[in-house]
């Protein structure tokens, strides 16, 4: 566990600085960080494959199954940030400009 | 543009607005929005899908390829965010105990 | 429109011809083609995303639909067979191979 | 192992047969057999993510390796014919008219 304040950017330097100490970026091309980020987007869709709309909205009440997701949604954004990093985007910036062009593409 | 401070929550509360204000919620169950998200996912993919590892890691000199990649971040993020809101987990609590399960898994 | 018996190995040849007369070989690793098929197997979940299970069932009966439904499954089924084709994968006999695991793994 | 000819028909009504003979056909929608195809597609990426495109062309040559890629090339077979099945789709029909198109489309 760490002492530093829980954000963004401090999360994307603990898992840069974890990727160079183990010399994994070789490994972390963005085409690479791209296919597993989509890898564990699919470990998520996996949990609710065979769900019910119904049934997947109770997800979080069995423990073993909130884990499991919430496990698989810190590895999606755990590959975002990284994929991030060395394309060097900032991805709070990003999507705040996504939903200033939805608000102009969807108007109410 | 948002005058607000640009950090996560932020834009989690403007996307379940943005949402709530077009009556989307109803679409969007946790089984939908995982479906949502791995389809941004591979569309980012789709975008280093045929290069070189190489080719791959000049993807952002390029501007029209550094909007579309920067665009597809967003999505994923977005998706992301409106999962997690709609399962009432924390993204980035859920990244520093998986950051911290990953340190004492795979030790330098 | 090919005279050709419509059989899987003829359409192998036919799409391995169809990549060699483009020089497209040099892209097709067994990892290109691994991603293609899953970035088309997410165009194939995008068309049912925000479908309820009972519209997911309607879907053939709107005929744009149905001609975007058919297009992705033979672009699913095309990267299949020429990732088949550079593995030396016969994906008949693997498949065949596949249930007679999975009648024995889930008996009646 | 069947004494059945080995073609694509065949095995389409094994595995008819054989999520019949479980009552699996109610989670058998088209939406989540488009997942759950998506899910084994990228099952299959995993494999591939962390490999060079050089360490990937020699995937076959480890036997484990060999035997994980063949069975998920035969997961992703199995749920596309499912699919084809329950949407009343002609594979080799449908991938036979895309490669006409796809001739036209990309002349040599």
């Amino acid at each position: 566990m760490s002492d530093e304040p829980l954000d963004l950017a401090t999360l994307q330097r603990r898992l840069a600085d974890f990727a160079a100490a183990r010399n994994w970026q070789p490994y972390h091309t963005p085409k690479n960080l791209a296919a597993a980020l989509s890898v564990e987007a699919s470990e998520l869709v996996e949990i609710f494959t065979w769900l019910t709309p119904e049934e997947s909205a109770r997800v979080m009440s069995d423990p073993d199954t909130a884990h499991r997701v919430t496990d698989e949604i810190a590895d999606v954004l755990a590959y975002l940030l990284q994929l991030c990093e060395v394309l060097g985007v900032d991805p709070l910036a990003a999507l705040d400009a996504k939903i200033d062009r939805n608000e102009r593409r969807f108007p109410i």
